[in-house]
């Protein structure tokens, strides 16, 4: 029996969109049937799928089932109603490059074939949203060959939120890492962050290390500065929502406090993501829209409020840590280094 | 209408323990009615009452009602029955100081008291039992006119979990000092760290601090990074369990990591608490020991699971702040500043 004993988080069931929604797992494992673009732009919105690269691949498939069932008597038409669709897609969720990228790399297909007809793009559309998936699990299979690496012998290492095949088209980006670090090494063990409000530490993360037979232990977000204190900790692998030129990395609410621990600790801190999270037209973090979600994600638990009524909270997704507190980002084509500007720079002409 | 619209988190109904549960609120406003010393030891050790001066109080309150209730022919027998109930109660949870101060102090009214005989006994064991109560009251109004000063105007001042009236007799530590801040200054405001697992945070301070009328958000444990690097924190102040005798402070599990922040943006970082909760018999911190609570805390969630199944967690339910990282320890009789063991000794000493 293979290690992977699920399905991967989203594949095409015939002409639909096949999601797993991550919203009940692990308890429940209930599939989403998308037949329309706008449900799996909503599947997006409401965190069903979530992952930067898992929305990019997402948003990919949207505009391929978009593409296949749109009324248009010639390309002309096909095309402007296609551009639309395609701002639609991109708009999903703000913080993650992955979105625009894919949107970005399927739309192209319209533009390099300018000769095609409706049916034709149809189909070229549908080999590029392919190729996408294909890619993406191809790139985390080799991060997790160069991110292996840094995983030191027996390592206790620590990841944040869920960077695993739930986040991507599979395997993973950090849990990538992890996969392949505890198949040349099955001493190594994690622990995973519980990640509130969302908890895709205590619920995706666990669920998929325990899958694959990989020790995990789950801690809240609050005990990482005290299992670093006590040494507990030997390496922090997470992954990423968009990378700026220079390195700075939006990820999950949390992971900045993560880094900052680590660097007080001298602990390294590890970033796992493919190219496609990299947005090389942004100097730094501070332009990442950073998106703010509703903040009853964390006044309230399966619908009972925790809070009293009257007090507000704020829920912003993800935060910005700036690329002096990490060590190495680890990418399909190795593991870039600082000074990160140029490390980016050559990773993207590659 | 006064500011305070709640009961005292722990006071006599008649010759009962009355405890407000704090495991319901702030939905439901329960109360327990304690009619033996076990039944608060109870209340103690499953939270339902929990703060070490609170806790310090309740087991004080214990230990005056085993006396009352005991069956004891002779002064001999009630000694020796009293220092057996004293042990019991002394060690219903490990990291508070006040607890264990608490209990010697009431045992000290047998020693202090060779010739009384067993109603006599009782009556002074409940005398000092009322005075420790009083005390524990007014030395948080104390603090609150010392810490209010290091509050700037229209500070946004950050607290975790909850040091407020319910951790304590009434009226709180940090809370106490933001409601002497804001009663000074009313565009002072508040985030309160929700404090997972037992969310304290987004429970009771928020349902404390709205009670007062104090402007209160609850942010979750992972933004106090991000929240701290855009300049959204003036000051932190955080109540404490155990402080050793050279500064170093235990306190819920996530103060630390709080701690390591303030300092990586430069914000000052105070702890306020009575001088009960000072242990000066350990040297450091390295010596306070740290209860480890029950997995489920972390792994459920109003009786639901939150995590696969056979996926263990940690529940550490305190970590230790080394004194380095605190700006300052706001008491009853002032604020102890570095070096803090001079600091420590002298406040004792008064």
């Amino acid at each position: 029996m293979s290690e992977q004993r699920w399905l991967p988080p989203i594949y095409w069931d015939g002409d639909a969109v096949a999601i797993v929604d991550q919203r009940v797992l692990p308890h429940k494992e209930k599939t989403l049937r998308c037949t329309s673009p706008r449900q799996v732009v909503t599947a997006i919105k409401n965190m069903a799928i979530r992952g930067a690269p898992a929305v990019g691949i997402a948003g990919a498939m949207a505009l391929s089932l978009g593409a296949s069932s749109m009324k248009a008597a010639d390309t002309q038409t096909f095309k402007r109603k296609f551009v639309r669709l395609c701002r639609q897609v991109r708009t999903a969720r703000p913080t993650g490059n992955n979105l625009g990228w894919a949107v970005e790399k399927v739309y192209s297909v319209v533009v390099e074939n300018p000769g095609a007809d409706v049916p034709e793009l149809i189909e070229l559309i549908r080999r590029r949203v392919d190729e996408i998936l294909a890619e993406d699990v191809a790139a985390n299979v080799a991060i997790g060959n160069h991110g292996k690496e840094v995983i030191p012998c027996g390592a206790r290492v620590l990841t944040y939120c869920n960077a695993g095949a739930l986040a991507t088209g599979d395997y993973g980006t950090a849990v990538g890492v992890i996969r392949a670090a505890f198949a040349a090494d099955p001493s190594v063990q994690v622990y995973a962050c519980e990640t509130r409000p969302f908890l895709q530490g205590a619920r995706l993360t666990a669920y998929e290390l325990a899958q694959a037979g990989i020790p995990v232990t789950v801690i809240t977000d609050n005990s990482v500065g005290s299992l670093m204190k006590q040494g507990a900790i030997d390496v922090v692998v997470v992954g990423a929502d968009r990378i700026a030129a220079n390195g700075d990395t939006a990820n999950k609410i949390g992971t900045y406090t993560v880094a900052v621990l680590a660097r007080t600790h001298d602990i390294p801190f590890y970033v796992a993501a493919p190219r496609s999270t990299i947005d090389p037209t942004l100097p730094d973090g501070d332009g990442i829209p950073i998106e703010q979600r509703d903040p009853k994600e964390v006044t309230h638990f399966h619908g009972r409020p925790v809070t009293p009524a009257d007090v507000p909270a704020l829920n912003p997704a993800f935060d910005v840590t700036p690329h002096r507190y990490i060590t190495g980002i680890i990418t399909e084509v190795g593991i870039l280094k600082k000074p990160f500007g140029k490390a980016v720079r050559k990773a993207m002409e590659l």
